[in-house]
């Protein structure tokens, strides 16, 4: 069985839950909690060096790391990965957007606000982020302005990848307030079969 | 024919150069100036609303933006891109990573170096980019030793993606003595048919 090493409330984890969730895949979920150092320790640096979550074990003992990577893997021959050469480019392109563009200052924003809960001790680093976040969340809505969804107008893994932060930017200190296609697109989102939050 | 807006003294632009000298697909390349925010102009923001090179031009007037994404459109179907579903999942994660823990720290310690030459005005910056980047540099290590090429132990765009920062590093102000298997990877790649510079 599919075996997945991550904390739900990481947007990361979170899209691997989504995506086994809309698949319906059976699978093991190890609750593993970066606060405690469990990202960190010997036994879990040897299954993956880069000590992160989440981490996907495939097989017994064999394991695949980096969130949008596992996306990709297990939406192999599915509705939610194109066959198109091209639509899968795209689909890439926002995930590598999601990652590069985002994360580092939506997520990162939220981490410090929301799970850490220390918006005080971390205020230069929130306020930093707060432009290129905004920057971010434009480059969506003019996007997704007139589109249902990212690529080939159908729901696909780059929604998913870029759903896990944009839905609880707010929790980073985001207002989406001037973003009403982003707010049509998550609520697109939410209504997908076999749809899953982050409360599990 | 395929048009490419970049700076190949950039190194998620010279990635696209050096895949596009591998394949020996012809091209036009359009020079394209971050440090006169030739990327962010009206004309320039139509074509890529994220602002940033490098930008694929594949048909008259349809743009594939995200350096690895470009990469992943122009190697399928090529030797360069494997057709295995696990091995293209792990070529991705190679490649997410290099733009999630890579690329933030050891290109852009470089681009305050090398690229500005700002090294004082920016000192805390590279400084906050030390330990992660040497981070990135030791999963690199432990994944090289004992193999000649990050995925399917064959010249993939996965190792075309991490070289062109890795290949630079001491620009950044990296050292690679502590990194044996690296620089021998870098060795391989640079000795792969079709090899081009950052020269150009």
């Amino acid at each position: 069985m599919l075996r997945v090493y991550g904390d739900i409330q990481s947007g990361n984890c979170y899209k691997v839950k989504l995506l086994l969730s809309h698949l319906a895949l059976p699978h093991e979920w190890v609750f593993t909690d970066t606060r405690k150092g469990e990202t960190r320790t010997p036994e879990f640096l040897a299954k993956n060096p880069n000590g992160r979550i989440p981490l996907l074990e495939y097989e017994a003992g064999q394991y695949l790391p980096e969130s949008n990577a596992i996306l990709y893997y297990l939406a192999e021959g599915t509705a939610y990965l194109p066959q198109d050469r091209l639509a899968r480019a795209q689909v890439l392109q926002w995930m590598f957007f999601e990652q590069y563009s985002h994360e580092p200052y939506i997520a990162t924003s939220r981490y410090y606000l929301h799970f850490l809960g220390q918006g005080e001790k971390y205020k230069e680093e929130i306020e930093r982020r707060r432009k290129p976040g905004y920057a971010a969340l434009g480059v969506m809505e003019s996007r997704l302005s007139g589109r249902q969804y990212l690529v080939a107008e159908r729901y696909t893994i780059a929604d998913v990848a870029l759903y896990a932060y944009t839905h609880v930017a707010h929790e980073g200190g985001f207002d989406l307030a001037a973003y009403p296609a982003v707010r049509d697109w998550l609520a697109r989102v939410k209504a997908q079969p076999g749809h899953v939050t982050m409360a599990g």
